[in-house]
């Protein structure tokens, strides 16, 4: 039995046997032939059939991401597939096999160029390149008929390992199939990570170089919860896997102590809505609507949004369902609605700030959806947050505009309802201004990922930074504080829906620290209610009161592991 | 008399004749002749006649920036010299030519294809589109023989009018000549603002469509303190100019009641410092190391960087110099350190993270240069402050490195001293962990550029969101007093080396804020100076602590304006 340390992402574990997964880089083509042995007819129809075959592939792919993970991460694949009806690089291609060139060196030359082309350009399109290599790695398959990783049709018990994993790999999953990933780089955070999450599969990241010592066919266990890799784990380590499983908890949970923590899930297509009420959410914290919008020509309709919205409350009629109203911009992007390029797209117009600019009109029909919404009797009580808010004005011109569509409703005689209203609290701004926000609003709910990103000034999808992005370092926990005794006074609850609520190691300093609520991914709802269960609320605080007074990182989680 | 209001970014006053700047962008070719009529080898030859003027014009212009403003800003003019003689665009040149193209049209059809290649990239690579600009119109202006405005050769008493200034146009400015800018975009923070505000010309900026009204040839005068721009002004108007100059203080001051506020000056390469010191600044604030590593083909060697901070010693024998080490990254590349391309710059490898990263060799070689120059005995006392804290542990392995360094030049028998050291405050993480700094450290400079960027998450050079980059907000001064209170406890001095430093009309409150060291473009030193000998520090608290209880920067604006 070997033990490698890692990052915990999906806090599960999971057995099977280990298959390492890398990119087609190193496929070796045949040697060039004499140009004059080249049958460019038949080249072109080799070509041609590859590209069949590969899209074929990638819509199986896209419907099964789709369905598995939702629309939002789908919509890689469709990039891929533009790929392979780009003109310039099939006419290329072609023009090369008509000089006698044979497909697969005209394929493997033609995207190599413009896979330099696309790494030597900034930022996003640099990432494009990626989307280059997987699309060229498909071609060479098919045509040099050769049989590697298909990621989508693993077999059962299977533990992937890998340099790295993109969205679009993780995407591609069969969650019955794999027991567990296992990725040398990235961070919990990283969207692989969380698309892991969202599947329920065992996950550990950042296990290093020392992950390559583990060859294929070996029996290796992720405990996603230690953050571990085990390979070949003995009897006591595989029998503690079976009484891992937490029970699933169906009531509303409190401390031992008697203060009540809803423990809410976070969703983010309506595929997920089922499995977070089979895990005991107390209803949704996040419920993203961005799904919504993505994979299609145009803005969904007043009355798909209500359908959807309905649908959660439906599925929660116990409980509350917290929208947040549409966040793209950033690292999220929707071809039609025609969004800046930035040179830091994460400090640039995001969230509310287009809501409240260029995409009006989009805001307000999401409005109108969510008011009468909130008036339906199909079950639980609506919540709308606002995402990105740094100034209070925002929230004013928003409430505002609530307050219009309201009035538009009523003149029409449409039923309706104000729903709860609150605010995303993601910037260091929104933290220090918290006051004035409670003031105003029903509720805030700190976003982890991106406050982290903004206080410690890191990209979150930068690698070379990950010790940067921590929300236990001490300016974050701090900052967190300030927002939790600022909402208190002024009445106002506080929820926290970034990643950081989802780890049953920091229940208890989350409690300590004034949280009211927690919302995660549904998988570890059972861990986390039955984590709230066993706290104390006054050593709770005792716990972060410590945490505050720490200076680095180290001692935060020193401070834990006591 | 009309008044246009803007934004005042140079606070000073001057008056001129109007003239409007636009690019070449609407230079009509031409039409397109026969091919037959062409002579390729005479228009080849006008081409590269063209390109040779060109040449001399950029070279020119790039000498006058690294004598006016420093060498930093005139790197951009190398890479308009790049764009001369880039091989692809000068062979498609060429082939259009001999092919039966006039070489006018040849450029404006081959630049603009690369123009609008260029566009479509993001971030960076877009900007580079603007220098393509800039080169085309250079060469049809030559190849046209038509006159336009050559902004460094100005006749004297012009004010220069214009959509928007690139950094490379202001640099190209002779202040000698130019009694004063106002642009219809762009804020106080841009570059080109900056590079206008450290060559002392007046200038307002953001005056929006009403800029469009005023006339080639109308006498207008530029208010850069009240952020007016009145056309044909009157008597008393014109006679308020004589009366504005501020007298230059060379003594320290204290507020009306005693309280001593250093202030300083930021200088950002060597020619600087005569006119920080004429100018009556009780030392610098802010001495970027940048200059040095700029326009040359490897990094400066510990001598070189000796002597540029010893000068610096020198012309303020009495006073203090704050040296920065070195801060790249972010928006300023470095080509020869292979800086990485990242999608969020701001967000990414900057500063101490390099210094204590990648460019570990290059922090030593700066930190032996800096022991050495404590020890010198040529005039005024340094200090040294490290940029984009976030992180208790960077300043451990920061302090640990200097000591290390000095244990080594201890061993060669180098004199040495361990200067003062210090933290650039300009992320939310280092506000928040002000008081753990000020315990490690002597003293803390807030950077209200960068802190107003992350607190409020915006990319400060992102012209969509200027009105949220402003320190005004409430958010942006409640860290700032964040910062302040926990310096004081930790008995650490703080000052402010960020542009709100060298506004007069916010001296009062910075005061009241408890900066100690208030650091700015030179031209602003004298208005300060006098701001602040006319402050009561009680009454200056009254106006902070109503400032901070403020929930809008409309509402702090309205206060300062009382």
């Amino acid at each position: 039995m070997r033990t490698l340390a890692g990052v915990g992402s999906t806090p599960l574990t999971g057995i099977g046997t280990a298959r390492w997964y890398d990119s087609a880089e190193d496929l070796s083509l045949p040697d060039e032939p004499d140009p004059e042995a080249v049958d460019p007819a038949a080249e072109r129809e080799r070509f041609a059939d590859a590209r069949t075959t590969a899209r074929e592939a990638i819509r199986l792919a896209r419907d099964r991401a789709a369905d598995r993970v939702g629309e939002e991460e789908a919509t890689v694949f469709d990039a891929h597939e533009a790929f392979l009806d780009d003109p310039g690089l099939i006419d290329d291609i072609e023009a090369a096999i008509d000089e006698g060139t044979p497909a697969e060196r005209a394929v493997d030359d033609r995207f190599g160029d413009a896979i330099v082309q696309f790494e030597g350009m900034e930022g996003r399109m640099a990432e494009r390149a990626d989307d280059l290599r997987d699309v060229r790695d498909r071609l060479l398959r098919v045509l040099l008929d050769v049989d590697t990783v298909d990621l989508s049709t693993l077999p059962p018990g299977t533990v992937l390992l890998a340099e790295r994993l993109t969205p679009s790999d993780t995407a591609s999953l069969d969650p019955d199939a794999v027991a567990g990933i296992a990725t040398a780089t990235g961070g919990r955070t990283s969207h692989a990570a969380i698309i892991a999450r969202s599947l329920s599969i065992p996950a550990v990241v950042g296990v290093g170089d020392a992950l390559r010592a583990v060859s294929d066919g070996e029996t290796v266990l992720v405990d996603g919860e230690a953050g571990e890799l085990v390979v070949d784990p003995d009897e006591t380590r595989r029998a503690a896997i079976d009484d891992e499983e937490t029970e699933v908890v169906r009531d509303r949970v409190t401390t031992a102590d008697g203060r009540a923590v809803e423990v809410a899930a976070n969703v983010g297509s309506e595929p997920e809505l089922a499995p977070a009420s089979d895990r005991g959410a107390d209803g949704i914290g996040l419920f993203r609507t961005e799904f919504l919008f993505l994979d299609r020509e145009s803005q969904p309709d007043e009355d798909e949004q209500y359908e959807a919205v309905t649908a959660a409350l439906e599925r929660f009629p116990d409980d509350r369902v917290v929208v947040r109203t549409l966040d793209v911009g950033g690292d999220k992007d929707v071809p039609y609605l025609d969004l800046p390029t930035e040179t830091n797209p994460f400090l640039g117009r995001r969230g509310i700030r287009l809501s409240l600019g260029e995409h009006a009109d989009l805001f307000e029909t999401q409005l109108r959806a969510l008011l009468r919404a909130a008036a339906s009797d199909v079950g639980g009580d609506l919540a709308v947050m606002f995402p990105m808010v740094t100034r209070i004005k925002e929230v004013t011109d928003a409430v505002a505009t609530v307050e219009s569509v309201a009035t538009d409703l009523e003149a029409e005689g449409v039923d309706h309802a104000i729903p709860e209203l609150g605010a995303m609290i993601e910037t260091p701004a929104a933290a220090s201004m918290a006051d004035a926000l409670g003031d105003r609003l029903d509720f805030l709910s700190i976003g982890t990922n991106d406050l982290t990103q903004y206080v410690m000034a890191v990209d979150r999808e930068n690698d070379a930074l990950s010790e940067y992005h921590d929300p236990l370092h001490p300016a974050v926990l701090r900052t967190i504080h300030r927002t939790t005794t600022a909402a208190a006074d002024a009445d106002a609850w506080v929820g926290m829906c970034g990643e950081m609520a989802g780890d049953p190691a920091l229940t208890e300093l989350l409690v300590g620290l004034g949280l009211d609520e927690l919302s995660m991914s549904a998988v570890t709802v059972p861990a986390v209610k039955k984590r709230v269960r066993e706290v104390d609320v006054n050593e709770a605080r005792e716990l972060a009161d410590a945490a505050l007074a720490c200076e680095t990182r180290a001692e935060v989680r020193e401070l834990l592991e006591e």
